[in-house]
């Protein structure tokens, strides 16, 4: 087996590992050092790094302190790549430890951060899934069963001083149009909760100012793409000399959008990687963003119900072109369907979260209405779903279902 | 073969066919009248009536009145079909008139409806892509050949005066934000180019308050979606006696999102469908938009390279979790690098809106982007379009581009 | 549309069209000559010229007499052709005839050509499947429906005379180590029932020595290859002058093997095709046999039942790595399988015969048996035939079977 | 992580793993019981015990002791598995032990053992292809990588004593018709390198009958199907109580046919499985043979070039519905179409019988010729293989090759 370059010891605070930092800074120190051609492997913590729990009690979920997210292990230093090349990233393998083949997936309070649709679900719920090889289901949600599109939710190059202060004023802008919004419209840079790696002289400075993980950005970071999975090949822009690659926020499987945003299927496990240079790649081909090439091995359920939606919102009102509420429309469409079989809306929404669901933007012209649609892989259930004239047949008796945590008065 | 139930002559107006109707109203008479069960043949024009001619001028495309479109064949009535059922349609097969083998692309003028990169392509342009059996390719975008994904851009039932009043209240009060807008907002009602099918009474009134049908809707309509292809089965709500199925805006190909709006590959052309009943389906099923199952025989290019967008525009600006605003600058990733290539901006543009690509909705919870990808066949491409660590070869030499017809003074 | 070079009409006798051949003989007129790129429309007669009949008798199949067939359009001369070169054919679309859409398939008796498991279904029985656009079912056996993987299964170049010569000189030699066997090793010529196309000159002495068309040889001919679908691209070694490229024998769909013999769901239709040539392919690529890469838009049936057999017949018999008794072990276990659900023997015989089923030469070198593979695709089925705890429910009745003639004393 | 049940460790022989047997006989003694619905892990030498190294020297091919294979671990036991149920199987996962991740692929010597193409390739010779995650190359083999199918060439449950005779009857009576050929026909019992793991009572005798593990047979065992891959499932007959399940012979990938004979990809590794029963399966469902479900994880190479063969073999000899014949010439026709790109004969024979080459039996009734294809995947090749008018280009440089190993005097 190639060399494995970061560990980490789910029993140890996510902190007291200096080769994982949960920030954006250029000045956080390489952990290791590479050369083109390598392979090598590295583990990560969940994103949470060990916040939620495998147990049947979603008050972590409805307690976290997201200032903390996400543990990323890096960054790695690519020797030769300098600013302006592309750092070639094949994901030869992705798995969750063996000591942790379990994963989480849940909605956040309306209250701490909520979700696609907070309004709907707007306290604290999770459900635990276990992993049997390359498949995997939950005890707190009957009649699904899938094979994993194992994938890291976040991975990505360090960006430089210039691209960090762009990512400030304009995140830090659109909070100033709004505040005091629950939940916030970003996150600003908080240097209280900062792990900033190795990271020793000037570190609380840094951390004042280093980017918060939670969006992707130019460099890609948390894109949350499903189809990342294992597999893939990777082109990422390099801002600094070294590139400094961090990773992290692997998911089992995740539905398009992570709509549950807590989040996909979440775990805590170890990726083999192989990097590689295109030297002045990001002028050669004109890259503002990571572009990739899907897996060959991607499950292949091809038997879809596909559920439409377009932007009128659940109240109505008519939102032009927008394709993020017509992607809504199709998800709740999905959710009510998913519920005359017997699910609770909480369970529907979580297969949306964790399923290998596609999610389309499939008009986007025809004014003022965009259409999106939502890709629900039939083949995942236990049951048929189909649509006959005899109607649906309740196979989920409804005798289980996700914790719930409500909120604190 | 079954039987052709609606004719439609390209040499004729379509004004002049009167089982052809261009807005939705509940009262616009039935056409014909077919069983649960039955299967039958459908013609119809292209969404513009034959206005855009097989030829290297775009002024067709510049001066189009698109107040005419779409023109629909039907509407179809289904003996038993009552408000709240489901009406099962499939569609055995579609296909391009035989004596019009081909179809026309394009953007429309800034000035006449644009498109979704219509601030980057403010004028009218189109392509003509010839049909070769199953294939296609343009004599106006070399290097690129591909099977279609033929289907109706168009298609579902008439609404009842309840949902029509729905509509036309939401849209023009939309209208009204900002009713100087170029393009507009959206498309009010308007009788003078009305045509109503059968109507002779009322017809007046009717066509002053009857729907435009470029939107998708709660009855599916205008969805665009590239999907909905031959061999699909779709399942309508039905709003009023007898269904009144119409349909048009046949599509040899498109991509996700028709991004050229002018459109995807537009073709006059034939359904072969068949109808069925789910008796109380809405209420059985929770369907509030049509719901469907694609076709097992969609073409299976399932190499990709895909481009990612996140939500801050082409200027920098940042928008909240604004899919459209991410896919937009998904799409402008993939013109960029395709133009290493070799390609005018034009001709990628129109690539992206004819060729089987895929846009997903990949993260829409972290906040402040939301993350779109867009999806390119590489095996439509008589070339390699991956990148290398030799950067592009310039395969299009670029001796032929799509017209363009400047906006007039 | 294209122009149709060769039309046939389907109620007159292929032995009066001129442009309709059912030997292979190098001195067959060219019908028609076209240029590299010219694509046109080929119409075809089913294999038997139309003997068998749109009914519910199986005498037809019983009694025909097989000298007569494959009844092939062509040959087409292609403008530059020579020895040597390999003859490109773009399958662009292939389909029935618009007047014809039904097809057959069924078994003869073991009197009269027989068919791959013909001990155990001896007699003649037939099938009539109905085409609805892209989707066949048969009156004669419920439950299954499908798409079909249209394509002929009989294309190929003109012999030259050493090629005709060592195909007759290697068949009679097998015929005389057996010739009184029934069904027959092989088929010799024999020139009462020979059409010879636009020959007139040497017709009578051409007639007997040219060969018969069933067995597949080194310019393809008979392949049944069900892959060979619209949508493929076909590389055919060319012998005379002109190459004299000739087809037939139209599929609707196919099971690998053609087991039934009689045959797939055989039918008359047309092909549009486009020629091209690579000269002096065969040395340039080291060609003997044609090779073709198939079609982009294939059926994606990908849920499958897998029966295995080994080569050990049905009498206990041991066989030395002999994949075509393996192959039939694994047919004939899939036979029972599908009795269980209610099937007769036939039925089953005729699915595993039609439907897009795979055959798969599993292992091939573990003395002293060969593993084949059969896969059923389950997606075809209305009622889910997987395995269960429960056991196999009995969704056909058995109220409906396939014809079946006698032998007449 | 499940419990590890039989462990092996690869520095010990294989001899002396007591969990480990490589014979057939229904009184080897389970040595691990576990119940339905439970998982656990397998581990598993190659199927030589080691006896084939990581080098460049081939040997070890050359004279390796046949008699040895195949090391199989297990048998389990399944508590209340009785004959005439099916044991169902479900391969979670397959992988190669972390501390070996090499395969290697040959061919054996004429003299001992052959290989499907042995007259071509009469002596010995390896290849050695290194894993990177879930992808595989050769050093011995420039230019081609691709994702493994990776799957148990051998698995299966215990005979019972009355098929075991069965198995000798028939493979001992095939022998006696000629005894002397080289390679044999059949392996016959042969008690001195018998390992029959914990068995002490009355070993001899039984070892001294007990059925070699070359061949499959009614019960599965060595099948080498590739698509008894980590993700399917397989449902085997059961002959005596207990089931006893044992498995061996992993292949990181495989070409249909499994061609080379030594063998696969073969490598030492773990299984992942599951067992379940279906009571009174065999009768249930007409069962005589396995039959499995494939994965749905399955690497989707789906760009072919087809190779077709005929039953004509290398000398024109004529056979008649020979599909083993058949499928040679395709294997020899794809073989010379490689070399045309510079790869050595050797090298493309060892790519056919290591990629995830198919093979299908395409027409099986056609008097004489059976008709089989070779399906090779384009896109495992780092360069274009498909056929164009300019001719093969010589990617392959020819320096480097696989190691021989000349037969000794």
């Amino acid at each position: 087996m190639p060399e494995t370059l970061i560990k980490v010891d789910l029993t140890q605070s996510a902190y007291d590992n200096e080769m994982v930092h949960n920030r954006w800074h250029p000045d956080i120190p390489m952990v290791a050092t590479v050369s083109p051609g390598d392979d090598f492997i590295i583990e990560t913590y969940d994103w949470t790094g060990g916040f939620i729990k495998n147990n049947d009690d979603a008050s972590d979920v409805r307690d976290i302190d997201l200032s903390i997210v996400h543990f990323l292990s890096g960054p790695i230093g690519v020797k030769g790549a300098e600013p302006g090349d592309l750092l070639v990233v094949d994901l030869l393998d992705v798995g969750a430890k063996p000591e942790s083949q379990w994963g989480f997936n849940g909605f956040f309070s309306k209250q701490n951060g909520g979700g696609f649709l907070t309004d709907h679900f707007p306290q604290a719920q999770k459900s635990i899934w276990d992993f049997e090889g390359l498949f995997t289901k939950s005890r707190h949600i009957p009649g699904v069963r899938f094979a994993g599109l194992v994938h890291p939710g976040l991975i990505g190059c360090l960006p430089d001083k210039t691209l960090l202060d762009t990512w400030n004023t304009r995140e830090t802008g659109l909070i100033a149009t709004n505040p005091t919004r629950v939940p916030g419209l970003a996150n600003p840079p908080f240097g209280p909760t900062a792990h900033m790696g190795k990271m020793t002289a000037g570190k609380e400075g840094a951390a004042a100012e280093a980017a918060r993980t939670v969006p992707p950005r130019e460099h890609g970071g948390n894109c949350d793409i499903k189809d990342l999975s294992r597999g893939s090949k990777i082109y990422f822009p390099v801002y600094v000399p070294g590139a400094g690659l961090s990773m992290g926020d692997l998911h089992f499987s995740q539905g398009d959008g992570e709509i549950t945003f807590c989040g996909a299927i979440e775990m805590a496990g170890w990726l083999h990687i192989k990097v590689d240079l295109i030297k002045d790649g990001m002028a050669k081909y004109g890259i503002r963003n990571p572009i990739f090439k899907p897996s060959p091995i991607t499950p292949n359920y091809n038997d879809y119900l596909i559920f439409e939606g377009i932007s009128v919102d659940e109240q109505g009102a008519q939102h032009y072109l927008d394709v993020t509420v017509a992607y809504r429309q199709a998800c709740l469409n999905a959710i009510e369907y998913l519920k005359k079989f017997g699910y609770s809306g909480a369970q529907a929404y979580s297969i949306l979260g964790t399923a290998p669901v596609q999610g389309h933007v499939s008009g986007v012209v025809d004014v003022p209405n965009a259409c999106a649609t939502l890709w629900l892989p039939t083949q995942i259930f236990e049951f048929d779903i189909n649509p006959s004239a005899a109607g649906p047949t309740r196979f989920i008796t409804g005798d289980v279902d996700m914790p719930l945590a409500p909120d604190l008065a």
